[in-house]
């Protein structure tokens, strides 16, 4: 009988452990080590060894018994997992507060994915530019996307306009959302949304920095309770 | 016997929610929305009502059966438990793109979290300013940070640097450390840490992006083990 071409799914919590590997290993050929061992990648990572062997054998067959891993050879095929041995072009919408910083942002780039076009509804912003890049009317957004068959577009307006640019870039060729609004969008299914909730990541930082305060307040609510219930 | 005085411990879960919670309210009172049934929460937010009411129920007793939430009052109640009731003085660590990026950002502000000093190791940097905040020497950071009350520090360095300044930070006043660098940092456990890890974020999408290509890619592949193996 014929083997089934099936993908399993990899999990999301391999793929949120690939980027570190990336990383990993770039700092290991910038140190030119040739070859590592899931022990040593263990003991940088923090991940175990064995985890580590079945993460990559997702994608195939890696490593050597007694050898370890080419560490240029990983990388190279981490980097394709990743898709980034291909350059993305993405367009950023919103030319606010965070849309600006994130325009001003080289740290993309640098691997490959570059902002080539910037769209606000703001007349004063419109026809100016940020780093070089112009600014466009967001009402363009769909020919410029098409035109120049950008993949992904960085979402930076304002929470209640969200949804809507979200339905319009979803007629187009765009293939990735990278989602900075609180809102969380629904889009069909063949385009990917990835989050960045920078308030949301605040807001749980300062929880767990409220936290012991919160504790002595819930002990005294119940304390009270239970006085009263007797 | 007495009822032993213990906090059960919040699930990360519920905590991840609660800033969603926020949000969501905040947009009903600005419709002067009064009161609002678990129902119509889960609505708006895609949370069941029964979740809703479960992760409420964490931090004391709002909702009135056949009532629902008086929309103020649990405003006012999760804004407490995320610790936004008092001010929040922050220090950013790191003015090189990405920290002059969050410096200009000023939609901390608008929350109570308001930067007070920016450090950088740069002389050219030190003694300029970003939106009236000045930046000084690293060597400084323990001095004003004790000085100021400081409680969050935003870590933007090059990652070859964040252990070396989480230490230092480490030994002051601050309780929360917002991790900006790709690096994980281990720091003594009454300091808090909250990472967001731009770049994995990116990647991440990218990969799913790339998920088509790679499905055929590994399907071709074990094709060829399954005929080499005939």
């Amino acid at each position: 009988m014929e083997q089934p071409d099936e993908f399993k799914k990899v999990s999301m919590a391999v793929i949120k452990r690939l980027p570190k590997y990336h990383q990993c290993l770039l700092n290991l050929l910038k140190d030119n080590v040739e070859r590592v061992s899931s022990q040593k990648l263990s003991k940088i990572l923090g991940f175990t060894a064995s985890q580590i062997r079945q993460d990559l054998n997702n994608f195939g067959e890696f490593g050597q018994q007694g050898y370890g891993y080419n560490v240029s050879q990983l990388y190279t095929e981490i980097s394709k997992i990743l898709g980034l041995n291909t350059s993305h072009k993405m367009v950023l919408v919103g030319a606010g507060n965070l849309g600006q910083a994130l325009a001003n942002y080289t740290g993309f780039s640098t691997h490959g994915f570059n902002i080539v076009a910037i769209f606000d509804s703001n007349p004063k912003l419109v026809g100016r530019k940020i780093k070089d890049i112009s600014i466009y009317h967001v009402e363009d957004i769909e020919y410029i996307i098409n035109e120049n068959d950008v993949d992904i577009a960085i979402l930076a307006v304002p929470q209640d306009k969200a949804e809507k640019i979200a339905i319009k870039i979803s007629k187009t060729c765009i293939r990735g959302i990278w989602n900075f609004t609180p809102k969380e969008i629904t889009v069909n299914s063949d385009i990917v949304v990835e989050n960045v909730h920078l308030i949301d990541s605040l807001f749980t930082l300062s929880y767990h920095i409220n936290e012991g305060k919160l504790q002595e307040r819930l002990i005294k609510q119940k304390r009270k309770i239970s006085l009263t219930h007797r």
